[in-house]
């Protein structure tokens, strides 16, 4: 693995989700792996469970780690070409993923979306300035549209619980009082296309993602209807796409309860964290025996560490 | 120990406090103990010693160290039950305790006093909920009530510098502009009741702690009277316990001076720090042979390690 | 090497940059030498490259690092002798100078100039502060005055890029929409004077640097006429030094352009970075092959590393 900049860059992904869970059993293995190996974590965004996941993960591989809060420890960025940079930003991009390339071995960086320009938001241009001009590999810790880490647990997550064959999966859409970022959500559904799992996607009239990331995949209006039987439900808030970063309704009949809950196969609660109680989902399913979003979290160590691995290999 | 809340954390205080002073001869001597052992470090307020000393225990310990400060880089913490999180909140600590517990192998956390909220304060809400769902060892770092590290580093510091049996110990309050925590105060208390001491608290009318901490100790409202004979002198600020946070006054007649210093029997100068020079203490005492808050700060870095020692004997 | 404040603190300056340069074959060779040492990097300003070429410099060296932000992770620190701390300083550089050096094994501090008081700023308050009252080595990652870890990176560039005995150096000052320090341009001036160089100083009237620094450099204030067969040209705005802090002007014709650098000897353009495009320089310059800046940069890692390892060898 060359960057891993979204959930293509696994080559091999059936196989990439089970060498992560054998990770656990020894964490440690490959600590040599990563010796005399720096990484950098540039967070541009909050992150608590990125950020300590991603920290342990590179430790347990025996790398030296380096974490920097861009905003406020080094100097505003310039991402435009060409731009004459007589305003509030002191460095250009080029310059910044240039010079770090040289003293770190791998970068990874954290860059939400605005969710107020929806086309700089689809150019990812953070991530993919980093990726033009960085000469080292470049590893999304979320991104303006999506989340491969995260996706990347949440399948090891799916595949340690899961019971049958081909579960079923949905994926509800919660209310929230703030505007949240599509990339959770959309770095899941791809995720889950190339999964073996009968997969729906659930949500409100006007909060349709991206059609170019759902694509075929099946969209239930009826939030009732797409849990009955679901093996897994995965819940996410996310803003409007069509009207880009609005939120649309704060609609208390879309948070998750036991009694949704109850139309599923026994259904495990799965959420990405941090999760508002009592907005997104109820105490109840939260506290409940089938809520398994600690081992979900859990999961971002093997996923961040898995991926350092290969990275690791490919450039040894 | 399993965790270090509070002072009775600590099985034989008195083999502590030695075993504490033996480290100095070789820092690093238990290097392989903290081996693949991570600690992290949760701020959710300033520190200078409690983040550089501790920092160093652990690495003396060979413990790998991620430091995070929670207010600007991860997200706003819930503390309350069953609470609907619409608000400014994004994650209970329910959650982020479970999820770093599982990244790590201690969570040290420093949470002050809100001065505001006597009851939240009392019921050390941070650290207690950090406790209560963390599945990992707890250090306190300094809580709402408390800050046992500081304690522990002050008995080192007396038992190093102590040249009588029973030390006369004299705990005086001094001015300050702006209203302090009373955790330093309670744990030196604390910890004096458990010292074979006498033990004086010296502080203006109002400015009682809380009589629960205080329990039998002394109490002199007369400063100069109380700095009679004293071989030591432990000078904290603190704000009104009963007027809860408040103020009442910042009269210089209680600033420590050398005429007061010259009361006591070559009485030795402590304080946690940091310090207002000519505001707390003048600057002729902090400058004289006497004062010995530098060595008591090199001691925070032996109390923390003995009790990060501890901890990873017990969980090894 | 007991401190590195300033160029003169470097004994053999010839054989360090050579030193510098071999150690770009092996950078973890002398890894054995910071085994159980700390250094701990305070920042009161942002920082990018300084920041991550020294962590990556102790690294190399087996050191462990300690990273703080100052301002906002600690407490405000006073620096003035004798005052009344009864205002929102917190803690005296007395104190925390002491007490940071009992943790650590060297101390590295950012401290940039204020711009507004030239007599604070020449007394370089914060890095003789902490010379004064710390017990530990203290390296300057740029002061109120100088930077001469920068100027050590430049010299080492200038030695790996020359390909004339004695090539010609211009120092050309160049427009910024904001006021800047004098620290890069004094330190690259000191270290030139140091050099085999023809060494040429080029800005607009009223933007001399001081004359104390200067000395009988050549200045020349055709910008033009002093590129004339230059090898290299150092390109750095700075605030005026006369009429201390201010900008004067931002003027355009003072931007480094492809025209000007034809003028050159195919002259190397050099630049400490951050650098603002189309303001200091025309991207065309920054994208051209006889641009270095990337390589300066690097060499930043390497200036930091031999520092840090002759103070280690003094301290052995």
């Amino acid at each position: 693995m060359n960057n891993f900049l979204k959930i293509s860059d696994i080559d091999n992904l059936k196989s990439t989700i089970k060498e992560a869970i054998d990770l656990k059993d020894n964490p440690r293995k490959f600590k040599k792996l990563g010796e005399n190996k720096t990484i950098v974590l540039l967070f541009f965004n909050a992150s608590l469970r990125t950020r300590l996941s991603t920290q342990k993960a590179a430790i347990n591989l025996g790398m030296d780690v380096v974490v920097m809060n861009f905003t406020n420890e080094g100097w505003q960025l310039e991402f435009e070409d060409g731009i004459v940079m007589n305003k509030n930003k002191s460095e250009h991009v080029k310059e910044a993923a240039k010079v770090i390339s040289q003293y770190c071995d791998i970068v990874a960086i954290r860059a939400f979306a605005s969710l107020t320009d929806k086309e700089k938001d689809e150019a990812e241009v953070v991530l993919n300035n980093f990726k033009k001009y960085a000469n080292i590999p470049v590893v999304n810790m979320e991104s303006a549209t999506g989340h491969p880490l995260q996706a990347l647990a949440d399948a090891i997550t799916i595949e340690e619980f899961k019971s049958t064959k081909k579960p079923k999966v949905v994926l509800s859409w919660a209310p929230h009082p703030k505007a949240l970022p599509h990339a959770v959500a959309n770095s899941f559904v791809e995720m889950m296309q190339l999964q073996d799992v009968n997969f729906v996607i659930t949500h409100p009239k006007g909060y349709e993602l991206n059609p170019k990331i759902t694509k075929n995949s099946a969209i239930e209006y009826n939030q009732e209807k797409a849990f009955e039987n679901a093996d897994f439900v995965y819940v996410k808030n996310w803003s409007s796409y069509k009207n880009y970063g609005k939120v649309l309704n704060t609609d208390s009949k879309w948070m998750i309860t036991a009694d949704k809950m109850k139309l599923t196969n026994k259904g495990k609660f799965m959420h990405c964290l941090p999760v508002r109680r009592n907005v997104i989902v109820t105490d109840e399913v939260m506290d409940s025996e089938n809520s398994i979003v600690i081992e979900q979290a859990n999961n971002r160590t093997y996923a961040a560490q898995i991926v350092l691995k290969k990275i690791l290999e490919q450039n040894d």
